[in-house]
Formats: structure tokens, sequence, C-alpha cells
């Protein structure tokens, strides 16, 4: 199969690799719509993410739709031809978090994209059969591997406790700050502030469900009174006005990745009793991302920049930063 | 009636004031044991303790115990003469954070002791009648007073989701050190390891609930993996090092107050998925504390380093930073 | 002031009474809008619900509106001329289910048109300010008085722990039922199953949230599979069937009074580990119930049948059960 | 290898069955040490239990301890020679209540004993590696076995959310009742209220946890007032009265089988907002019950009555309902 392989910082090609066997468990994705993720251009330009480094070559993309082709020996073969979405995710089901729930943090989890597991940027992706869910036939490709970053975006709200009423503030309008946005309405939040610096990502977030949006530049965060702040800029200027824009007893939730040390407000964080949490991907949230597609399909298909196949990718890591870029997808098709 | 008060740093003097007199709804104490805490050392010292400053003379001392010797006309007349521990909060029981169960949150909270309402160093003090619990007979004066500090534990615990067979380390060896400990015990933990650089507070904890305890200077905090970690030092570099002993999904309980900023690593925090949470006084917690103290009572009263009267809270003040001095009582009847 | 009271069943008679005087922390309001309620009717037809027996002459009317006329000595002035809504509960504010946000079991709590309190089918009621919540200009009064049953749908949905993404059951249609269908459609369930026998009322419900509807006659509730199941029926069949419905680990809540006594199957409740839990009012509702309307305010309007005066109320009494009626507002000024 | 083989009612014979052999991620235990359930006995009795019938030739037993003498392919073979204790499920691991940690309500489950799946009243049992745990040299073997009953016990206090202070009521004092008096003790109960109309098994919790040994033929439980209620008797009476005994806001937790049907006061559900919860095995309690047996390990052994071979199994099934029974012991080596 042809395959988008990082070799090195900004070195990119498409080579011929083995198309990968699905196990007893799992079954075979052809892919078709796949979305370049921040992480993924973050492991283009500098060959890492935190810990983690590209020491041999690696497909990235774990943003994935595509439909199935073959199953694995314990699969039901009907389930070959299903268009499905596709959780990213390969935890060992043994250890104490698998079994309590927390897979995500399960230390022998093969993430898709993550050296050095291989990813989407690919023809065919081994899924287990229950980590690839069946989309319905109104939802689009693209959005079915846009459930991926919804899916942070749902995590995110649910660990910050978004309910019916709620006041929530989301640092940050990239994809994942404009789904989290999107996830907190879904969840009933009445008050959705969206802040962001660049005047295009705010259009964006402006219908993607936050019900005003802010240039922190312009007006500062901590004059907000929210119940719930997640951050998902990751700048440490960002957390911390946000924190002061939490009353008390309110969650921080924190996605962005960026600084990798922020300076903590001690003092702020125990006289308001704030509760900070990390987010580490997402548990049991596809079923809820179908909901909420479903609910309203076009969200995610709006997101859309535009689509290139496996040959203008490189191009597209290159452009991903640009004021106008949401989202792009690629088909491995192409 | 006769209190300590204090008119700036250091200026301690015993002065006749109004004995004050009890709202429809309150009792009046007698005062009888009333604990030294750290934070009232630290208004002496230095005439305030974070935003609260010491602008007009105020009476420390919320770690109280006495005897009712008036009611006011709501509260039943057969209460006089009760033996009782107080909870030295007067939430406004009308605000949302009252209705709902966090009235620690309250934001017309008068709390004994915080400027610019007077606490409990004088012969009497005016409590809310429910927040003067009856103390069985079996419990010592100073256990009774001594039921404050170990409900900050308590409450700590219960953030930090303390339950059996919980691993939990605890940062800081003083009073609330201490009883965190102790709390975390009784809250079934089978690991509790208490760290303090001085090694008479290493010797209290590892007989007050620390299974085991260390010594941050010779032995690093980070190579413990536990559950839960309740910071009671305030020290930047514990925090820190408490931080990275977590194991994933592992909870930060920030009750120590110290340096008003910390350096968080916040990649840490994302990808093991931590949970930071500061504590401010407590909820509903004299009932368990009662439970817990009648089950050992000796663990309260071995904490006492030795009793004074008014009189003597100069000299105790001085020397409440002496290594063998863990918790001084005043007997305002003295 | 005039006010219908109840001297015993179906005896109810339009009096002058003593214009009540708000305490410190009361507010006097002129109602303008006030929802007749099944227990009201239950109250009327039979002088008692359960152990609630009216021995003295009692105000009905627990669902209320109306203008704040005057303001105790502890509330602010500003607050006279604010439209509120009311909620009908005067909690003790010092046991420890007030203190610990479960004021809805107040063992002295005065409920509103809980003999011997009087209620709200009068031209003034005092409330405590806190519990008079001012609505938006955009509602109408007689949705502000739909806040109460309203209130108890969302009681019912969070107990429920309706999410993004549940399916629910609803047993029964009237007023509860349907608001307990939107309460869990704006808490994301994304199939909400409304069950009556009768044609009416299923009507009403599929235009208020349920995204189908059933008649139990002809279909069986035991055949949907769902998250959550609320009775809102009372009835026996009802309750028994709903709990079969239940996916294991699901949960039920009991709303609806009627039979006293119910056969359950303590096996079905045991082998799919089933959570059934009784509904007592509410606790912090208002605020979540006024952001539900303000998203759709239609909602609430359309479920009133007509407005009558303080004379009308006997009628309204005898004709609540026929078909066409959902709910019928008093307006005490007529 | 020997294994006692449950033909039909009353009709147990010691047999030769071939060695099961393990997967790739099991163990085969030698087994040591396995407890005499009551459902065990009820299978003995009737032939089924509840819709569990015994349609083929089936070894019972669940209560399990043992030794490793063979792993699995994916199993690291230093785990060969481990005494351990076994956790007698087997769930599908790939359903969305394993990914979300309620694997109990696995619909794909296999447990030992329950038709068709054979148990451990034989030489050897195949297990997964990680529901075999390794338990301290300090512990018997006996009651290594008992950590399963004790995880009945401990997931049922935490469905009951018994915590340090609470009040709990246990109706029902065999081997169930008495682990479950237990472990609320170690939750940090104050008052454990146990009740069983015989004598015996009331002498045996009141030196098992129990604060407290009622006879219900003598004392009415519902003068208790509890925070929680555990029904460990299966009795419709018992039932009754214990919900009685509850206080507001209470919860109880269902765990006896008995009687399959009982009679539910409606009213007493609603009017104190009563939770009632089935309980359906346990999740993640083998590590807590080892954290619980440490800490006190005469506790488990002083239940056991007897220890017997295969051979004495038919035996120790009829005589285990006399009174004088708490818990037989079979030891497959002798």
């Amino acid at each position: 199969m042809r395959a988008a392989v990082l070799l090195g910082p900004r070195r990119l090609v498409v080579r011929e690799r083995p198309t990968p066997r699905p196990g007893p468990y799992d079954v075979l994705v052809r892919l078709i719509a796949v979305g370049l993720c921040g992480s993924d251009v973050h492991f283009y330009e500098h060959g890492r993410v935190g810990d983690l480094v590209v020491d041999e070559p690696l497909v990235l993309g774990h943003e994935a739709a595509g439909e199935i082709v073959a199953v694995g020996s314990a699969v039901d073969e009907s389930r070959i031809g299903e268009r499905v979405a596709v959780e990213p995710q390969r935890p060992c089901r043994r250890c104490r978090y698998c079994l309590t729930g927390a897979y995500n943090l399960c230390r022998s989890m093969e993430f898709c994209s993550a050296p050095p597991v291989d990813g989407a940027f690919a023809e065919y992706l081994v899924v287990p059969a229950d980590f690839a869910y069946p989309v319905p036939g109104t939802m689009s490709d693209a959005a079915a591997a846009l459930l991926e970053p919804l899916s942070v975006g749902i995590a995110a709200v649910r660990k910050a406790r978004v309910r019916p009423g709620s006041a929530v503030l989301v640092a940050g309008a990239g994809p994942i700050g404009v789904l989290t946005a999107a996830a907190a309405r879904a969840h009933g939040a009445s008050v959705v502030v969206a802040s962001d610096p660049l005047a295009a990502r705010r259009a964006v977030a402006a219908v993607h469900g936050a019900t005003r949006v802010i240039d922190p530049l312009e007006q500062r965060l901590e004059e907000e009174s929210v119940d719930a702040f997640v951050d998902a800029s990751g700048a440490p200027a960002a957390i911390d006005a946000g924190l002061r824009a939490l009353r008390a007893g309110g969650t921080a939730v924190l996605v962005g990745m960026g600084s990798p040390r922020v300076d903590l407000d001690l003092f702020l964080v125990q006289s308001r009793e704030l509760r900070l949490e990390g987010l580490f991907r997402y548990v049991d949230t596809w079923p809820t991302a179908i909901a909420l597609a479903e609910s309203d399909p076009a969200d995610l298909d709006a997101l859309v920049t535009g689509s290139v196949g496996l040959d203008g990718l490189d191009e597209a890591m290159r452009r991903n930063g640009d004021a106008d870029v949401v989202k792009f997808i690629v088909d491995p098709r192409r």
C-alpha cells in the first residue's frame, strides 16, 4: 500500500509499505478521510512532541474514517463493507487502567501515529473491531474523521463537568478549541466564550458553539466569570488568565500543549478551591460524538478547509499554520 | 472579657473586650482549649496572610473548644452546659454556594480570626448553634479543639479520594500534615508516606498515621508511586516532586500555603492526566472528625506540646517554630 | 388579600385572608401566574396526599410567579419591582441536610401548599429572597410559573444521569412527564421515548422533547432498551415494565405518585445491577430551568390550556382530569 | 484431573475430566482452597439459580485460591509458582461495559460455576492472568479463597457509599453479610448493625465487623437510623424493614438472593428520596480485598468451619445449612 512516511523533520515521502494484516479481533480499514492534526504538524516540524521522538520512519495521522475491507478471525464477516470512524487507540485491555474504565491511561497503549506506532496517512489501517464505529449514512467521510477531535472536546467538557446552564471559557480557537465549544453547547452550556487572538479563528468559533468570542489582546479573560475553563491554547498567559476567570469551586481542563511548564498561582487555586485537570485523549467518546454530530451534521463539514491526496500532504503540512486554514483532510485513495 | 489582641506584627496584648452576645441562632461558648495554628503565627509575624491584612486590632485563634454558657432566642436552652467543639465558620446560608453544599466558598463567610472577624484567643466566642458540636465525654478539651486541624486533613483526603487500599504521599509533617496522614489511614489507605526534612516532625508522623516517613533531602519523593498526594508543606519543590510521584490519573491536593506561585509541569499533568485541587477549609467534617477521634482518642492528645493561658500566648507564638513544638493549646480560663 | 381556601374535600372558597408580612430575609410577591398541579387536585379531591392531611383551611398552589412588592429588612430594596419565579421551599438552612446541599430533605422544611403551610392561590406570597429568582423579560408569566414542574423534570434527569447520547424512557405524559422529556432533551438525550395511554397526552409529548411516543396498551415498554427510565405515572405496571426496559447498569427515577406500593422484581434489579431512586422535589434547579426555558421559550407557554382567576379555580380543579387539559394557570389579580 | 461434577439436583460425583489448557493470556492454577458458597448449595439442591439452569454436568465453585503451574504464551513464565487468589470472571474485554469499567455487566461474561462454565471444585482451573492475584505470604490459602466473598462485601459498601463515620445496617449474617460488615468497618463506618435471627450467626458477626447485633424477631430493624442498608438476607421482610431504617437520602444495596419479588413502599422511597441498588458481583475489588485482609489477617481464617477434599464436598453441601457452619473449604489436592 502507499503511505506518507516521515523520515525526519520536514522530510515526508510517499512510499510503498506492506499492507498490515488484521489480528483476530481487528478489522482492516481502507481509509477515505484522515484529518491533519496540529500534533501531526508538530512531529513534521520538529521530529518530536514532548517525550515522543520519531527515531524510525513513521506514518502520522490519527483522525480517520474509512471502510472495513477485511476482518480478523473473531470478527463477524458481516462487518465488511461498513463505513466506520476510527478511535485510534489500542489498549492492552488487561491492566488495571483498562479494567477500570481508564484505558486511555494504559501503559501499553499503542496509539496511531505516536512513535513507533504507524498512523493513518496511508491506504489501509488495522483497527480493533470495537474501535471501528459504524457511522450513519447521513454523515460525510470528513465528518466521520473529525469525530476524533470532537472526542477530545467531549472528553474535555466531561472533565469540566459542563451541564445545562454552565458558563464555559475556551482559550484557543483552533479545531480542538472550536470543537470543545461545540461540545460544551451540546452539553447544555448557556454561555460559551471562545478566545483567540486570530480573527479568522474567532469567526469559526462564533458559528460552531461559541455564544461570544473575544480577542485576548483586547479584552482580559480574567474579567469573565465562568464555571469551567478549557485551555486549548497551551499558552501560559491564557492558562493564568483562564484560572482567574473561574468562579470559586470551578474547574480548569488543560488540553492545549505548548509551553511545557506554566507558572501557577497557588494562592488563587487554594483560596478559590479550584480544580485543574490534565486531559489525555478520551474514553468512550465516539458514541457520544456520533450522537452530537447527527444532531447537527453540518458543523463538522464546515470545518474542512480542503482535501488532498497523500501526495499533497507535505504541502498541507506546510500550509497548516496559515490563518485561513482550519482542517485539511487527506483522502489516501487519491 | 479578656482577649489576646494583635495590634500589629509581633504586637500582641491581653485586653478587656466586650463579651459578645449571641444572635437568635447562636450560642455563647466559654472557651477552654484553643489550638495555636501556623496561620495565627503568620499573622502575628507579618500582620497578614496573602490578601488578608490585619488593619484593625484582631483576636486570632480558630481551633476552639469550650462550654456553652448562653444561647440565642431560637436555640434550645437545654444546650447550656454542653461541651462543644467549634467549627469556626459563619456562612451566609443564602448564596448559591451555601445552598449547594459548598458553604466554605460562601463569599460572605465570616471566619473566626480572618480579619476583620475576631477569633477564639479570648474568654468567650459566639458561634452558630449548629457549628458548635457536642463532644463525647471521653474526649479531652484539647482533642476537641484539634478537631479543627483534623477537619482540614479529612477535607484533604476526601478531595484526594482516598479509600481502602490507597497509597498516599503527604509532604510536610507539621500538625496539618500529620493529621492528614491520620485521616488517610482512617479512610483505609494502606500506604501513607509522610515526608519532612525535620527529624522531629517525621517522628511525630510515624506514630500518627504514616506507614513510612522519608527525609526529602535524602530520598526523592518522585520515586514513590501513589494514588494521591497531599501537599501540606507549601514548598514548590515538594509540590513538583509530589506530582511526579503520582500514578497516571492520580490526584494532588494543595493544602500548604507557602510560596504564592509554583512552576507546574504542564506536560506531566497532561500526559498522566493528573488532577490538582486546591483546598479551602472544610464542609461537614466535624461529625467525621469526632468519629475518627473517638476510634483512637489518644492521637490528638499526643500532639499537644503544652498549654498556656492568654498571657502565655505571645511566648508560644515566638516558640512555635522550634523543632520540638507540635501544638500549643491556649486555655483562656487561666 | 383574597385567597382560595380549601376547607375540605371539594370545598374550595375564595376568602379574605391577612396579607402575610415578609421576615428580614424574605420578599413579598404579588402573584401573577400560578400553575395548577395534579397534587393540588389530589388535595382538593381527597383532602390529603399520603401522610399529608388538610386538617385546617389551606391555600394550595406552588407553581408561582409574580412581582416583588416589598422586601424584608435584610433584603436590598432595589429588588422591589422585580418579576420573579418562586421556588416554593423554605428550608431551615441549619440542619445537616441543608448544610450539605440536600435542603429538599430538610426535616423542618416549610413547603408552599403542603399542610399546614399556605400556598400561592392567593394575591400575595412571602418567599425567601434567595428563592425568588428574577426572570428575563422574554419569559412570559405563565412560563415563569412553570419553571416549577420543569424543575421536577430537571431534578429527575439529573438523578437519572442523562447526558448527551443517552436513551431515556419516560412513563406518563402529564405535565411532569412532558417536562421531564424536555429536560432530558436539553441534557442531550438522543432518544426520548414517552409513553402514555392517552393520545392527547402523547401528542403533547411529541412536540415537547419526546423523539418518539408510544401507547403502552399497544406496545410493550419492556421492548425498549434505555439508559434511564423516569416514571411520571405512578402506575405499578409502568414501573415494572420500565425497569425491564433498562439496560444493565441503568437507572430508574420514581417521580409519579400513585399506588403507594409496587411489586419489585428483585432478581431483575440484581442481575442487571439496576439503580432505583426516589425523587423528592429539587435542589438548585431554578437557574438551570431558566437557562433551559430561555433557549426555547415557547415550550412552556405551549403547555398552557387556559388561565382563570381565583374564582375560576374550583371549576379548573374539576376539569383538570379532562383529556384536553394540560395546565391551567391561575392569575390571582383577576 | 479429578473434579466434583453436578449431574442434577443432589447428584454430585467425583470424576476424571480433561485438565484445561490455558489460552495465550491465561494461567493454569492448581487449586488449593475453594470456598463453598450458598449459591453452590442452591445449584446442588435445585439444579438452578434464577434463570441459570444446570442442563449439562457442571463443576461448581468460584471462591478459589491456588498456585500457578503453567502460563499461556503471552504470560511471563516467572509467574509459575505464584500463589494466587482467583477472581472468577472472564469478561470479553471488548464490549462497552468492559471498556467503561463495568466488566461485571459484560453480556459475554463467562463466570466460573455459572452454567455452562465449569468452576473450581477440581484440581485445576484456567484463569485470565490478570485475574489471578498474587497473595502475600502471610495470608493463608483459605483466606485467599475468601477474598471472593469479601469482594462482594467491598462491592456492596462501595455502592452504599460507606465512609468514615457512616452508620450501616446489614441484614443477614451469613458469610456475605459478615464480610459486608467487615468491609463496612474497613471503610470507616462507626456503626455497623448486623441483624440475623440465628444466634450463632450473630455471634460470628459480632467479632467480624459488627459493632452491634440484633435479632430481628426481637427487635425491629426499622427503629435503627442508618446512612446505608445492605440486604444480605434476600428476605422481603428484612428489605422492607431495612428501607424504613434508612435516613432520608440513604442508600440500600440489595445483595441477598431469596424471594424473586418484593413489595416496595414507593411512598417511602419517594418521600425520603431513597436510592436502591442491585449488586451483581464486583469490579476491581481484589486489590482492595488483599489490602483489607492484610490489615487483619485472622478475620478470614476465623470464618472457616472446616476443610474437606473433593470426596467430602457432597457431605459439606448437605451440612452447609447447619447452624454451626460458616464456611467450608474444599482442598482438591486431598
